[in-house]
């Protein structure tokens, strides 16, 4: 089987065909049509195996995260899924691995209408890349950069169940059995925030995907908006198994400072805060106000003493040691 | 140094700054604008060390190649290059190395327009990956589905240069000391023929670029067409470099068979022959006619004599061994 055969046999049919899309997999390139009142949000993000998910993962789960990655990406810009390229770097062609791959990759690309329209295979070691557009009304993508004081900071979801996830695979952290296939999933298939991204389009003033950890991510916000915020640790939300985790002994650590959650966190004007909860409430998505914007530059998360929680640990970041 | 900072500091300026994008480099995606009387032509690629490139070459010809290949699927489409999208995996964070590869990647960049808006940065063995768009006026992409019997074969420029080029840098060449340097050039730095694909849009009937080698580039709009070719190898470009290796017992193979030259093949309807000749010509764009679609499927190679040249290797497959 060679790479041609390859990208033809796994890649070029999975049940999503968009009428936008002119020209698919087959040729040098895709070509696609924009709508006129239409901006497109670009997305890429770059898996390795080791690094972003452990070797043993699954071909499904691999590529299921891997677009889940980059939709929760669009997520947090308010843009709807449309068009997706795929780089995949394999060690060989193994046609039972590859046919996994495209399975798990279509579960989640059909429920979004998501067409892969370009592909790449090389050999190597195992990386995942792709590269996702999506579109939203002209004007009203959501950026980090809109946040202002007053405004009130929300979560979706709850955060550091991934962390728990890795640590019990990598036989770190010691909790009760019956909580571990809950948090595997949620490291190997995470939920992308999508239909609650585009809820937001009209109302959050700052959006970001939690992918390096809340305090990392909110730091982003805070920066490129020119604020600084106050949060209180005990409003953060987390998972029955992390509950049962911190009641073992275990620290904040993995909620605040692990990413690969992909929930959304995002910033609202207190005067949109009753229609947003409604619309999530309808989406069946949790969530939770855990802090307000403030004009003094920086994060400054408070215990239930109303003490100051310092955090060691400042996100996930591929170049530190 | 970390990852966002990494990022920050090299690839947020380059000199390109286009009008239709909203928002660029850093954050959870970029947001451009379409114009309503286009499509959009999308295409990525991923360079691997070793595989796609000499591990020895200089952090400025990674860049300046993995541009140029992914600029070069634009070309074939007849697309005019707009936004990039970058994912690079270093194995560690060389400042000077970096540089290096953004001075790379913007010479190239700023002589198209392009703008890269997004990027990521993991560690890991280095490779780079691409993803650009491009636009064409609404159902102008070229393809590789339309040549019909009676067009004409071109192919632009020369080949086999860059396949000689990476045999002399692996010592498995010998040729005169003299054509070292340009054939070294040639591998590292090809040149996309974007003018000359925009320049072919309302003409050629097919057009590849040649990434795998002529036998298999050609072999692909013949299959996309369904078509046959019959071509003369008197008439395959090839360089003054490539004559002294055939002249001292090379073969055809490397200029048949083997990719990265980046040249286009195309067909062109005869009528639209002279007017395309003289435009590439103004282009300073070598021109060669080297053969004719028949309507019988295959690949047909006529040596001087009129006997048929059997080629052996079919293009470069990053799956075969």
């Amino acid at each position: 089987m060679n790479e041609f055969s390859l990208i033809q046999r796994f890649f070029t049919s999975g049940g999503v065909s968009r009428d936008d899309v002119v020209l698919g997999v087959g040729d040098d390139g895709a070509v696609v049509r924009c709508s006129p009142d239409q901006e497109w949000v670009m997305t890429s993000d770059i898996l390795l195996a080791g690094r972003h998910f452990p070797k043993a993962t699954t071909a499904y789960d691999v590529a299921y995260k891997a677009l889940a990655v980059n939709l929760s990406d669009l997520a947090a810009m308010g843009a709807e899924p449309a068009w997706a390229s795929l780089q995949l770097v394999l060690p060989e062609a193994d046609e039972r691995w590859l046919s996994d791959f495209a399975r798990g990759f279509y579960e989640l690309a059909k429920g979004y209408d998501l067409q892969l329209v370009g592909g790449d295979t090389v050999r190597g070691p195992l990386a995942v890349g792709l590269h996702l557009c999506g579109g939203v009304p002209t004007g009203k993508a959501l950026t980090r950069g809109g946040a202002q004081s007053g405004d009130l900071i929300y979560v979706t979801g709850s955060v550091g169940d991934a962390a728990l996830g890795l640590g019990i695979l990598q036989g770190t952290i010691d909790l009760a059995q019956n909580h571990h296939p809950q948090l595997i999933h949620r490291l190997n298939r995470p939920t992308p925030r999508v239909q609650e991204g585009i809820v937001l389009r009209d109302r959050a003033s700052a959006a970001i995907d939690l992918s390096d950890g809340l305090v990392a991510d909110l730091g982003h916000i805070l920066s490129s908006s020119g604020v600084g915020a106050n949060i209180e640790l005990g409003r953060v939300p987390v998972s029955d198994a992390y509950e049962a985790y911190l009641q073992g002994g275990g620290d904040w650590a993995f909620a605040l400072s692990h990413g690969d959650d992909y929930e959304l966190c995002f910033t609202l004007p207190p005067e949109h805060a009753v229609a947003v909860q409604e619309d999530f409430a309808s989406l069946a998505c949790p969530l939770r106000q855990i802090g307000t914007i403030e004009p003094g530059a920086g994060l400054r998360i408070r215990q239930m003493d109303g003490s100051l929680y310092r955090s060691d640990r400042r996100g996930f970041d591929h170049f530190s040691q």
